[in-house]
């Protein structure tokens, strides 16, 4: 939530003659984005995003984010799209750092969505896998079981100072999942990070999806596993399985879901859940005192992981058997 | 550099219901304003800047702040304008914080002035300062003499752990300034924080100034002294004396100063740079570490206050005499 590189309006009037922007007309840092540093520009022709990728982003990284955004564009996915320089060229660099213009997309996100929002989401993520699925970039899930163990290796020593009795939950979920994590599901390119932050609405319609700097290859469920976390609980912990409903519906309307899917859906929720609790402890643990950012509370998803671990079958989640 | 108060999608909806502005479209928090919590938002109609104003402001000063921005707007001084709502209302209530909606103003801030901008600047600022003249409220300048006592008391024990014999220059140089300190200057309503970051251009014209909220009855001369600081010195400490004549030479040619206030501006010039040097080591020595702002460096201001404190006269500012 912060800019961490300041740009001068001289070197963005300078950057942008290389682009088919118009003008510009003004300028302002955002405060949206834990990874980059984000300006909306604001030209004679039309506002775009300007992102400086600092360096939690691999810059190896950048053409298959990139690249993605474009390919999902030219299929009729509504995102921010890079725009191409008079070179073509999407990815270039300011102040030393790796930077793109990208479209500005209009919208806002909920935060408390509807069901029939859940429902939409579910369409547009199962459009989004459909779609992606001829892009010829490949990334991997830093964040998957691999990386989950070493972030439990790192997080458990002392996950009881944040909640008791965390060390022993998280330890043994990660065992379960180790043991369990379903190896034969339909894989493709997945978001991995569609928090109702990253989605857009604009009158009563979907209007876009955002920042892509998760995705990755992956099971094409635990992109839904993702949504049934971060979109299917209410403020109190409390599961909705109206909306869950309508997420999952939503999703099978344009892609069906195999036995196989739907079999694994709950360890693919815990998977989901222990992903977040993870990287959400560790940003706890290290905290700086006093930052104007203050970490997500890694509370919510001790929550969802243990509601997960409850669960018998999808049926719970509002999926007919 | 931050966004303070986190307002929802929802809330913002709801809020500007009560003007007549349209739909929402996009809203973003921005990266501004070291005071206050800031968003853009774009409605059917136009984009507006959304301001929460947090506790470092007094509320009671508010109505100045937005009385004074619409004082000049109507007098045709370019500036960010609050709009008022249906009820005719400028200051409102959002998140248990006071708001406003103001206008969005196109432009750019420059960070290194050329001598031409410097003139348009000082013209800019003597208009505001007679359009000013009218204005019916009075905020008193809670950061003039007095004030830098008090900030010298708190920060002179410690301040040669930020520059070696700054303890001693700065109780030294708050002594002379208590004692020679203008009294019987033209008084009115300064900007008292003009600095580049808060002066829009636009295709070479200077499309208006931004930040009213250090604005406050003072000696009309001081921030004349401030803009000399703030714009006439090069990023090497060196003093630029044709960008000081042209900022003189376009506020003249809107303003005449008095034989009184051409003699006293090095020491105006002087209270400016210690006003600046204090705020800024005060903020240096109240720093977080491994917070995401960082503060200004206060020895640029050291350097400035020795510049002054070597000019005879306000020849040296590049002054006719």
């Amino acid at each position: 939530m912060a800019v961490y590189t300041s740009v001068s309006a001289d070197q963005i009037v300078d950057f942008i003659k290389d682009y088919d922007v118009g003008e510009m007309v003004s300028f302002k840092g955002i405060a949206e984005g834990t990874e980059n540093s984000n300006y909306i520009l604001k030209t004679t022709k039309a506002s775009y995003i300007l992102t400086l990728f600092e360096k939690r982003v691999q810059a190896t990284d950048l053409p298959f984010f990139l690249g993605l955004m474009d390919h999902l564009a030219h299929k009729g996915i509504s995102c921010a799209t890079p725009v191409r320089d008079f070179q073509g060229e999407m990815l270039k660099s300011l102040c030393g750092r790796p930077a793109a213009l990208i479209s500005f997309l209009d919208g806002l996100s909920v935060s408390r969505p509807t069901a029939d929002q859940c429902l939409m989401l579910g369409a547009e993520m199962a459009r989004m896998h459909v779609a992606a699925a001829d892009f010829s970039l490949k990334r991997e899930n830093a964040l998957s079981v691999a990386g989950w163990a070493e972030l439990v290796q790192k997080c458990a020593p002392e996950a009881n100072e944040c909640v008791p009795g965390l060390k022993s939950l998280i330890e043994e979920e990660m065992n379960d999942l180790a043991n369990g994590w379903p190896q034969d599901l339909p894989r493709g390119i997945i978001h991995a990070d569609l928090f109702p932050d990253n989605v857009f609405f604009l009158k009563q319609n979907l209007s876009g999806l955002i920042d892509y700097y998760f995705a990755c290859n992956d099971i094409l469920a635990y992109d839904v596993a993702i949504c049934l976390n971060a979109w299917c609980f209410e403020a109190d912990g409390s599961f909705n399985i109206t909306k869950a409903r309508h997420l999952l519906h939503g999703y099978k309307g344009v892609r069906e879901f195999s036995p196989q899917e739907i079999e694994a859906l709950p360890t693919l929720c815990r998977g989901a859940a222990l992903r977040f609790l993870l990287t959400r402890l560790y940003d706890w643990q290290n905290r700086v005192e006093g930052a104007l950012v203050s970490p997500h509370d890694p509370r919510d998803f001790v929550k969802k992981l243990k509601f997960h671990q409850a669960v018998k079958n999808a049926a719970e989640y509002g999926l007919d058997l």
